[in-house]
């Protein structure tokens, strides 16, 4: 007998075992943190336990100083209910570029997320829009570095009582926190024997997919369903990634645990036709729903939602890149959190049960040979920049995408929402 | 009948009440915060519901951005026990650097301590030295912000579960947190019809006693008792103070919430004898009792304690100025803090309880005239600097203090640890 062998059907596992190894999945697959480096998390205050697991992981990886920075909703909220006007053009300029000298100095980046995601939703929308503004001012750099792919970073998911309420809005509240849970440990693999050696199986997948797409390389894709008819042209040069990726500082790491996507750079200047979405979008607190816009020349100049389109309006208006497309995304909708039918209210899980775009700033880790390039010349390749960076869903089992090619045939990439 | 009369005989105030009174007190006494400032605070997880109400607080008197750092001893334990031996020269260099420059834009500093006092006790005091030391040289910046009082800034207690142990050992955990918070609101002057005028008349006590000190403007202070013979001279042009001050921002505000002492700044070169502390001394983890040192020409040129030497040692040796004086601060044995008879092994009370020493750098604002004056002019007059900055007490009811005047005579001071 060996010892090493695992049970070939073990025992179901505990709350705490199922968030030991998510702290896991993190650290090994999502960060795959390196001996010395620093790590830098944010989280809700709520999500204490994981982070206590993650540290200790990271200790155990080699990290030199993990670091968080905790949020707390009511003291968020304590903000918008008791601030003077004047408060809301302000931000921690102070914090981010320090976060920002972290990141320079090759420091991993955590984020664990599971805010409430309507929390909000009953405030001036007016001094929402323009703390967002600040904020996103602000974190320009530090938000660069993460786009860029300058380090290894990783999102995952806590199910605070707060989303979890949202999420599961006829449950009291201790089973809408175990339904959450069940649901982010299903879909961030944690139950199999072997979760890290799951997650390179997975991993495995991903980059064949994105291999074929690229070999492909379209000039544009074709959506075309229920509200739908755009032509997405794709920015020269463009590279599919999906799953685990390097970064620039070497390390090789999962930056979104759960992970369903392929995704590219599409062309900023070459996006054309009217688009719906197919699932809400919660967007920093309010939920936008049925966003239904129109592009010409890959700006959008229409909009409408049937609710939160005045925050919508907002967010497009943020500066010049912001109604302009800086990803395009492939989801195919059997993804295993489609199927689980949860609308989670969260970019992190909705966006991996759907094909989606997002507005705003593009990843340059999408594009070919861009190394000593500047802003002018990867503008011109297609690559859009902005202050924002927002994924909206438009995928569903009613959409077909198409290829088309450099001399303009059109070969199926997806039917009713499946691989083609 | 005015409704604006508050009962003579109040009905004792519930916990949330108390704890509301202890937020209010910071927030308009301990850091009088100004319309337009913003705050940072430092707190552990377990008083966020402290945090929370200072938030609200803070935001109704015009703060622009709260923004707190939440730190966990449990986090804090995993480096010691699981990160590799190179972690401890790392600090985070960013995050201070961030904060003094928060600071420079004029954001107020609150810190809730409440840490366990023996947390790091069972770890290697190489480490723990070695981390203390990367932190102290990254904070250098920010401490000497603090030190030089440029902003207004306050700290405060809550009771955590882990600190009300180590003070009640011998108690469950629940009546062990209750006496902890009993002593903090009766410390905090929280329980009287209006604390905020209780301040006020506390802090004109204080001013009236720095007064007369400042008057008659001693050479040295002779503090003699039980193993303790000590000569400590005074800076040229030294200024006492206590309660209430202004900072260099011009807002006045009380940084210790309590506060019972009235200190100044001793001279860096004239400091001989004796001396023995008389409690102990609670530093980042380790408690060192028994502290004796012998002074020469102003450094400490033999040390001892009968726990915690090797720390001590360490301390000591951490710069040039670590081994010289840097406050010395008379309290009367009578204080409401010395007579709780309770040991909270945290500095912010136990120095409140009795007279004390702080061996590190010196406070630049208990100095006359210091304006335009470079640092060497500010060692010349006796300021010492250091990385440093720790109290430890040296007052009993059965120390008599004299001061000895310009010309050489001796005035009592104090008699049996009460003003003379
Ligand atoms: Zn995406
Ligand atoms: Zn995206
Ligand atoms: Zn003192
Ligand atoms: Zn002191």
């Amino acid at each position: 007998m060996d010892t090493h062998v695992r049970p070939t059907h073990p025992v179901p596992l505990t709350h705490a075992a199922q968030l030991d190894r998510l702290a896991e999945i993190s650290v090994r697959v999502g960060l795959n943190l390196a001996h010395g480096q620093e790590l830098v998390i944010t989280a809700p205050l709520d999500a204490a336990p994981l982070v206590r697991r993650i540290t200790e992981h990271a200790y155990r990886a080699g990290a030199t100083l993990v670091t968080t920075f905790y949020s707390d909703d009511e003291s968020k909220l304590a903000r918008f209910r008791f601030a003077p006007d004047d408060a809301f053009d302000v931000a921690a300029g102070w914090l981010a570029d320090g976060t920002a000298q972290a990141f320079r100095g090759n420091a991993a980046r955590l984020a664990i997320t599971g805010e409430n995601p309507s929390l909000l939703g009953g405030q001036d929308p007016d001094k929402v829009a323009r703390a967002n503004r600040a904020n996103s001012r602000v974190n320009r750099p530090s938000l660069e570095l993460i786009t860029n792919f300058a380090i290894n970073w990783n999102i995952v998911a806590y199910a605070t009582p707060a989303w979890a309420r949202t999420v599961f809005p006829n449950e009291s509240e201790a089973v809408a926190v175990e339904k959450l849970w069940a649901a982010i440990f299903a879909a961030s693999r944690t139950d199999g024997d072997d979760p890290v050696a799951a997650w390179a199986a997975h991993n495995a997948t991903l980059a064949t997919r994105g291999r074929s797409l690229n070999e492909r390389n379209f000039s544009a894709l074709h959506f075309r369903g229920p509200g739908t008819d755009l032509v997405v042209g794709l920015a020269d040069g463009h590279l599919w990634a999906g799953g685990a990726e390097a970064a620039m500082n070497g390390i090789v790491c999962n930056p979104n645990i759960p992970t369903e996507e392929v995704f590219t750079t599409p062309h900023r200047a070459r996006v054309d036709g009217f688009v719906r979405s197919t699932k809400p979008l919660s967007y920093q607190g309010t939920l936008i729903e049925d966003i239904m816009v129109r592009f010409e020349d890959g700006r959008i100049v229409e909009a409408h939602a049937s609710r939160g389109e005045n925050v919508l309006t907002r967010v497009l208006g943020t500066d010049e890149g912001a109604s302009r497309l800086g990803e395009v995304a492939l989801v195919p909708h059997s993804s295993p959190i489609s199927q689980s039918g949860v609308l989670f209210q969260n970019t992190l899980f909705d966006e991996n049960a759907a094909s989606h775009l997002a507005v705003g700033q593009a990843y340059t880790k999408c594009l070919s040979n861009t190394e000593g390039q500047d802003a002018a010349t990867l503008a011109a390749r297609g690559a859009n920049s902005s202050l924002i960076h927002i994924d909206w869903m438009i995928g569903s089992n009613e959409i077909d995408v198409d290829g088309i090619t450099q001399s303009g045939d059109h070969q199926p990439v997806m039917r009713r929402g499946e691989w083609a």
